[in-house]
């Protein structure tokens, strides 16, 4: 590690939590790492994987793994996507460009915030990897075009719309400190009140009537709104739920993704995040039919111990960690892993 | 807040409990957040609505949204009554006239405890909102119809009767210091050995051969009770453990709660209390089939931080609250909430 | 409390224990709270009686509570009895006595241990009050029977045959500081190897056909093993796992009881001891359907503390708490205590 | 104990294991003690076993105990076995020695790692009891196939194959430290590249064409893994998760086994390990039908503790305890443990 003082590896990413807490200020910490009001949902999403029992398999030749996975068009060298979070600029000055760069050099997607501080074509350009937008309707539906079609110029690949924002949560660690939180510029936002409680399916219509790249909605956790994601016609969906920062007590993503992927059968890719700390739960998101996992805090925590190589190091240890998980459980590809992997 | 340094701001309930125990004095602290026995039933009051899960909604829009509630004759504005409690009068001189002033100032109705340091009539004067009143049936027959009337020419809207207490809970914690409390005059009751362990349905019967407004019985939790309830004539119930200071070991609220709206299938409201602390827990409470829900606890701590004022405070941060919860839940209107919101 | 500074009420069996920790010698303390090995069932005991739900009910005239038992031709004042320990000399020079004499103060029948440090006859005739005797059937069958007989004769009217010890059980605690304890005259044991593992159902035929006392045997929780007993033609059972000292993981008595107790079908009467810490607990008991419990630990703290009067107001403690919890579950007599009082 | 302070008994597993922490150096007690990742599993080993409740019965004559079984054609005076684990030469120079040598003096069949830091016919012949080798299928077969044969020369009576190890698990708590650790050579090992990822069920095959001695597979935890060795025509499986050590949140041992016994029908013995700490324990395991269990870090507290004497007093503390569980069920021998045994 390069900035790690000798004696202090960082194996796994509870070493980068720690390692991370102790460089980040506790009003950027709590920003990071806080979740809504009592955070039963935070600790739920960690807890729920863990929960999670796998099946060892024995002699199954595993010496070739192959991690890769098809989805909306692109090919992915591990099923890791790191997630849009508006906390690398507080992070680092250059938080922003150098968890694209840390995303690229290791060969995973990088999805760009709205939140970023800096605005999605830099980032874009800077990044050298695949990259996707992640986007708010903001109420100055004209600016939500506009940013739209601005992303896509700059290369984004997927567009993934927040919809479970009409709102921010509770978020009473968030606000403990806030004022010590240096005010900065959200140059993706037309404005400081930039959600949208107003926000229906008519919109998501609207946004396919112009968007040329795919769709992903994010944020979708009941049955029946990711049916009539189907129906409206996106190109897949994000089990999330924010981080476990909106809705407290709203179920772990793990426990939701089940039943979200026996509703869809297959019809749209279902990617999802919350509590992914360790290449097992990886795998067991892909055992319960996601096509792929988002890590956001985890790739905070990398690039705060060391920008842009300390990002790398976490997707890296991830993938890794995959791969252990996928011989030891005799599934030598992601093709090959199913429910049957799970207890 | 007004009375509270700056740095140390008033986010959650849980931020007034902690700040009200650095005010009141402990043999009053152990009165108020002590519970019967063990505090078991105490903690399951908490933990019952913690452990319940909420379905969030996306792409609804709740740009306007309405908690309006009708409740025996009355339109509140949101479902957030205030339970009768006896210890306003030990946190602060005027604590009984102040928290009625509070409640009133937020829109709350405000429940006058028998346990009141207070007479009936001078609360009901000084609150100027809507009041009801909480009746311990006292040995004295006699002092009772006197108070009822009394209540009722004063201006109480409703006739809250306690039935649960045939005789005080065991509450180790409350007895503990209470040599270390003041004595102080009860002027709603007829002595200091006022409840009556003979009380039975007859006695409801008594009431409502004279009471001119609704009769409500608080401390229901078992259906079949409920269904006597029904029975018997009166307007509604309040499903109540006493906020876990009577029988320990009594199922929580919100355990009991489904059951007992199950039994009453809608022919009487259904208000429910007992370890509510966050607009969550009041959404899921409706969505459980209550009417309205009260608060006890959280309000003294309000009280004992500010006054009038910080009573106020925390009705409005219980109901802005439940409408953000109603907002990720894409439930615009109390109407809109049914048990489906629930996971 | 005589021997407590002002200011330290004993309110409760939990402020017993503490206060008895405070004046026992570790290696005594350790011997009487101890369990078998990791003490799980130990702790089971006192969970399992936590974990069971009571439903309170309204509205019932309980201004008089009848708690009396008719028990193996007994007439009781309350469905408390004390436990056999051999603990009572242990903790103060006339511990057997003291504490004899207390239970009989307080109306409670005491069970004579075969391990207590004075003759049964004098425990007996001390007492004043009504005694049983508890029997392990020693290796020496001569000196079993007269000890019998001499205990019969001194007034004993059940005597109770302990069937759960064909060996100690792995007592880590308790050895662990046995060598600071004062070796001590076991005078109604024929030796110190006195357990007999031979012992089989042929021996209580043997008791049988001389005993002119009815005979419960002590330590019963398997179902088939309550059958045999009323096969065998005892008087009553005690379901009992010896305090959590023998078999360690053994289930609670709580777990336990309603499976024996739905086996003997009325055929004769269940006693239950371990865990019983309060008076919800004992009313759980009967209506799981005991006809009366035990409590050991909970008295000897009471003789710590005050002699024969910290006996006695522990009894009178546990008696006044069940009839605070027939209260305020609308039961006015035992016989009127069923199933239905639990959740 | 010979090694220990007076006053310091050990007379529980628990007790040699706070006794070998401080003895052992920190980054060898990390490579004993961690497991995978979170060490859930590692938790989950001995929460499993204790989770599980024992029925005790009574009025059985036990004065006979018989802890014999017959395994693989060897007579064992009881059912435990010493699991094969490296690291006896971390913790003492002579620790492999002495390890088997402990295991003899008991009577105990001890089995030869191939991870030892001596040679195993050494080991073999310095043993003077009962020993099997334990091999890991190496890449280089010629190699493998000439360790098997010198292990089957030596002495060993059963060849122990372990089919868990497609590589090492994500061991965070033994990397942390293992810098410190002396690099020490590992004699049957081909290589310090020794795991084998392509191994297969083909190898089995192999081995069978020319093992003279039973062969048994160590580390099923999977019924259709257990169904293919009864076809692959070993003598018999092990049910192992590598004491917690290979992936993480793979079940208990105690979890798997039962699944595992029915699908195997009687076809074939099976071992078990993982967790055990305790002779109820021990019984747990053979009541859900092992045919004998194996501990891995209890024998290595004790070499720490007394070398091998330590060792010897170990087994014998859970023999001992098996036996004294076995009377308090009212089980004289093990063919009378059943799953009747359990709650």
């Amino acid at each position: 590690m390069t900035h790690e003082p000798a004696g202090t590896p960082l194996l796994s990413i509870a070493d980068f939590e720690s390692a991370a807490e102790k460089r980040i200020a506790p009003a950027v910490w709590d920003r990071i790492q806080g979740g809504a009001a009592d955070e039963v949902t935070l600790r739920w999403n960690q807890e729920a994987w863990r929960d999670i029992r796998l099946r060892p398999r024995v002699l199954v030749d595993v010496s070739a793994i192959d991690a890769r996975v098809k989805l909306l068009g692109q090919e992915l060298p591990f099923p890791i996507l790191l997630a849009p979070t508006g906390a690398q600029g507080l992070i680092r000055p250059n938080g922003d460009l150098e968890a694209a760069a840390g995303a690229a050099a290791a060969q995973a997607t990088y999805m760009i915030s709205s939140s970023a501080s800096v605005r999605v074509e830099e980032i874009a350009r800077h990044s050298g990897g695949p990259v996707w937008f992640q986007l708010y309707v903001q109420k100055d539906r004209a600016f939500t075009k506009d940013l739209v079609q601005r992303a896509e110029e700059s290369g984004c690949r997927v567009l993934c719309v927040t919809v479970d924002s009409a709102c921010h949560g509770t978020r009473d660690r968030e606000q403990r400190l806030k004022s010590q939180l240096q005010a900065r510029e959200l140059p993706n936002f037309c404005g400081p009140d930039y959600l949208d409680p107003t926000l229906t399916w008519k919109d998501i219509d609207w946004l396919l009537s112009f968007a040329r790249t795919p769709i992903v909605l994010k944020g979708i956790l009941d049955a029946e709104d990711a049916e009539a994601s189907v129906k409206a016609g996106v190109a897949g969906i994000i089990v999330s739920n924010h981080g476990g920062r909106n809705l407290d007590t709203a179920p772990s993503t793990a426990d939701a993704l089940p039943f979200i992927v026996d509703r869809i059968g297959g019809r749209m890719p279902v990617i999802v995040d919350g509590g992914i700390r360790r290449g097992t739960d990886i795998l067991k998101a892909i055992a319960l039919g996601a096509a792929a996992v988002q890590i956001g805090r985890p790739y905070l925590y990398g690039l705060s111990v060391a920008g842009a190589d300390g990002v790398s190091q976490v997707v890296r240890l991830l993938k890794k960690e995959l791969e252990l998980a996928m011989m030891l459980c005799g599934r030598a590809s992601v093709a090959a892993i199913d429910r049957s992997v799970l207890w």
